[in-house]
């Protein structure tokens, strides 16, 4: 039996990411980090929580190793497991392990869609003990000044089953994220697909329209990753139109009414 | 423990596909590619998702890889997995991490019937990261500008489990599909059963009928597929209204009422 | 590793079996493998699918492969599976994929039975592809000419979750069959049983009495095996009612008032 | 790899065991064996399916193999499965691999217990094929004459989820069984526990009161078993009506009502 | 492989246990043991089945095997499994083996929680074949004279899903328990927890005051272990009513209004 | 096959970590340690039950190991499971047993959490029998006098499906925890923060306030550990409304109406 060293290529960020604040969210992110106290960000899809970590792992000059969770991320994909190599068996480190052996930041995106299995393995990590018990290995690893935990999720579409319990929300320092306002996001918008203003400003319009249309029961407005899309059709020479509908509006709903509904609001903008 | 090149048989399409386009989809896809962007196509069964799938590999000159989603599609069918050879283990990569290191498409049909794990490994290769985290390998594997992902699913029959969720959907760009138009679909009709144009129209007749009976409980009408398939019976000397019946009505349904009136609509017909 | 070359034993059916017609079905089936087209057999219990599968694959003189379709029936019980031998690992094919590479029928007989993946694992080989991935071996195999899928179910008592999906539906030419009529069931009862027609024909009577008794709650009438069953009983000396009690009536239901009814349609009978 | 015999103790009963008939049940079930036709025993707990099924086997002097089903048995457990042995990979035959292979009798008692799965391996030796695929040996087994197929179910406390399917129900000989009679009750009661007719007599006519409580909410009433045991008690010094007590009322229930009235029936008889 | 003798430290219990009888237990359990026949206990936690059996197993100077049942014990747990070790594999006996071996007594505690499975595997153990079938070694055990097969549970929180079925109760001898007389109780907690007959009859008066809780939706009422428990803190220094309310009270519930009657009980009593 | 110590770093506490008693908790804690009875420890998160663990570990001076409870530990995971090394078999202990073997205290944190074996599994530890049955390794292991079991949990927010059984409760001698009285929570929130005790006071008032919210919907007010990290943030030059919403009040709830109330307590107190 050997310990293999992981290689996991986790994201040592070296400029400085394109990340425009729209509050306190990097003075609040920094304070965290001096006091290790572990994040949560809440927010809907595309606002910018990655694109913040990102920018937090450039300032805090820290490795970034992000997780994506679903139903079935298990404790030992986050922690590590025992594989058989020939006749030897060798431990191989999970992304958390990694980050709190490197001194990194770990960022478990979608935190609500794991098994609770792994939302438990992150309690001792995330209050004052700062320890990931390897129980396999019989190991417990105290994580460095440098590691920082940071998890994610959309408060939008949660549903009872999958809420955080209150023993874990309250390990965490809470950031609420919202989608930037109009002047900023244009400026995104334009800057990210190459367009002009005026085109990226009415893209934000429409997608202002889009987020309105939660109580038709639209699940989530447009993100500002949707209007960059679209932008970038357009200037591949996509008709403005058509580029709404294929790069916007066919990504938000299959429902004939509300399908209807954007379209119109395509025409009105455009 | 040693890497084994994968061996599976991705369609390179040497020769061009029959396709007939039915709006800008060809030209739509052609801009996602360059735009790195990844593809979800919506429709109903058979109406040439697929097909159009095949035509834009050609026109792309990329091969292309298909897995059919299910229940049980895992991400290690997708990603790869380590296997026991002998005394040795080697990993074994899936038709995902092959599209991405050859630059190839992976067309992920029905996605919405996978389980959410695979939905969630393709969201870093579905924005602009492009990356694909092997993790039992440790190793992160950055796509080539030739890789492409497209998915597909049916929004007529999903059901509120089985949806794809916003964060998933928002990075696509969407394509809607539906059945060709009358002159059209006859056109394939006849020429891929090896009819006439006078017997094709009245097979696209009726599967125009079958297609208004969704009001009335059927899940689907008849897809193009089938209208081809009874064209073949046909042609093999089966008489006409058998041909009907065993080539397209009796594979729509198994509702007595449904069946009457599909019955009716044959006699209607023919 | 090595190969390993697969010994199922699929039937070679080398006499002609006794089968009766009740439609076109034998033309139909015939024209559907001259066009590689795959069949669906619909029908109640015991009506003759079986036994059409063996008297097509003797008409065709292809093997015949049957599976018998269960909850647990996975991808890999159909595809096959690695197995470890000693020190080494060999390949061992599935009853699917035996079928493909011989140019065999593979029949999977109540199809809906068998979990949603072992439906979508038989979609490429039931379009025009005619295609059967392994991914474990990454390894694509495209059928030969002789190949055929056929499938079955009853669609009598079909719950709403084990219904086929119309993309699975709409890939087969679809046979339906009933119970053959009265005259015929007799001659069949006869010469299986080795009775004579007069006790064949009131057999026949009584099978067809509790077929109306659906209504009241059967879920099924007695199939023809079970009538051929009763005739079998009485040439080896048990008494006819008795033996239509036994044979017939108690393998049909356990509800004490349906016990009654069906003993009263013996006492008519005989 | 290598095959391995397998050795369960299959029984061979060697004397004729205690067993009185209640109807035609020994000719029906030597016709059945005649004409290879497997049974299916129904009746409440106790009420001699065990006991018939060692009768059967030791006139038709075959061995008996009998499987207590559970929601766990598995095909695997019936028909077999590979075992490392050292370096290893043997193959152990089920009981019921077993059983085809000896030409013996398979019994599985309490069938609508056992998974889906082992109830559809059953079919093709339940009809006139009587084949036992092997499929993990790719080994296709045809049953000797003298194989025989029997099971059991208690029809009496089934679900609806846990009934037999039309289509296995319609493949066997149906025997329905019920207590025996009061003075053959008495008679094996006084015979198996050693106790006189007189005491005999009212420990059944106890039992019978037991079985009119169904109405009231007893699951089920005494059961032979039970009486016999009762009378063992008595034999070894305990109280007659404490006998009854432990032997007998604490074992059909725990509701305090049903246990009152049961107690004034032990009063009442004693 | 080999087999390997199982060590479970199975209990030979050399001093007469402390035990008072409530009843004719002792005598009928003897009784039982004499005839082979199993038995099962019944009653609420606490009040002595676990003892008595002890008691039993030193009259009838038999080991005790005893194991608790839950959700997830199967099969195997019971009866045994294979084990690589190194390159051979070895059966290891589970403890219902062991006991069928040693002709010992094995005590399933709680049998209601475990898996159905492990319910039926006893069937053939506690009837008169006294057979234990090790299927996955192909072997089947008689038991010998000396060994016992008791089970228990607690009716009192059974739900409809957890009952024994009546063709597992049928087996069984029944020994109803329930707590001790108020005098018998007071000498027990007087003699286990080193206190004075006044303190421990104060005790076992507040115990008879929380059982009469269950209307009120109390669960189960004090057991005697807690009331021994309560008066071990007392003789440790902790004030009487504190140890009543953390030696009892909280231990049987968390609603605020039966912590409150409770808390009131405590009041009157001391 | 080998025997490999476990290395598993238990704490042992060398420092006296800060803990102001509510009340009897410590003497009841050395007193069940005493009379080797098993401590359960009831209360909101955040309350301090870990805390009081760590300073009774360091009263008695005994090794502490800690395991969060979660919906897939198992019994191995607290047991020990065999791994495979190279050729070999080699048996870890898991938590538990280390505790047991080096006579430390275990404590169970949310043990209401665990799957259902587990707690069963503590049962022969928490009465007086104090053994740990082993049952992979035929090994029965006798606690030593130091040895203790502690388990805690949330009462406030237990479904129905995840109480603790009776049998299993009335096993332990149980603390119920409360938050701190407000001038001794002032004390400790000065002293972890670093902040004076009048901001302290102002952040307990604000925690207070929260913790009167349950009846509107809030599934738990703040624990003294989120006031503790706002007082962090303050420190850290966050200004005191922004610490207090990102500190405190995001971390509660997303409930838009409840985090409007929980603004307006903030501005009411700051």
């Amino acid at each position: 039996m050997s310990y293999q060293q992981h290689s996991f290529e986790h994201q040592r960020i070296t400029e400085e990411p394109f990340y425009l604040p729209t509050g306190d969210e990097i003075t609040v992110g920094l304070a965290a980090a001096a006091n290790q106290l572990p994040l949560l960000l809440k927010g809907p899809t595309g606002c910018g929580k990655t694109r913040f970590m990102r920018y937090l792992a450039w300032r805090l000059q820290r490795p970034l190793i992000t997780v994506s969770c679903h139903d079935d991320l298990s404790t030992a994909d986050l922690v590590g497991r025992y594989l058989i190599r020939g006749n030897d068996t060798v431990w191989l480190d999970g992304p958390l392990t990694t980050a709190v052996r490197i001194g990194g930041i770990c960022y478990l995106d979608e935190i609500v869609e794991a098994r609770k299995d792994t939302t438990v393995v992150i309690h001792p990590l995330a209050d004052d003990r700062r320890e990931l018990p390897l129980e396999k290995r019989g190991e417990l690893i105290t994580a460095p000044a440098g590691f920082m935990l940071a998890v994610s999720y959309n408060p939008g579409y949660q549903s009872v089953l999958k809420d955080l319990k209150p023993s874990t929300r309250q390990r965490f320092v809470s950031l609420s994220f919202r989608y930037p306002a109009a002047a900023q996001e244009s400026h995104i918008v334009a800057a990210e697909a190459g367009i002009d203003k005026a085109l990226a400003g009415r893209l934000v319009r429409l997608g202002e329209l889009t987020r309105g249309l939660k109580e038709s029961g639209l699940p989530e407005g447009a993100s500002t990753r949707l209007l960059i899309q679209a932008g970038q059709l357009i200037v591949s020479g996509i008709e403005v139109r058509t580029a709404c509908m294929v790069g916007i509006v066919e990504s938000l709903t299959d429902d004939p009414d509300l399908l209807e509904a954007l379209r119109e609001m395509v025409s009105a903008v455009f």
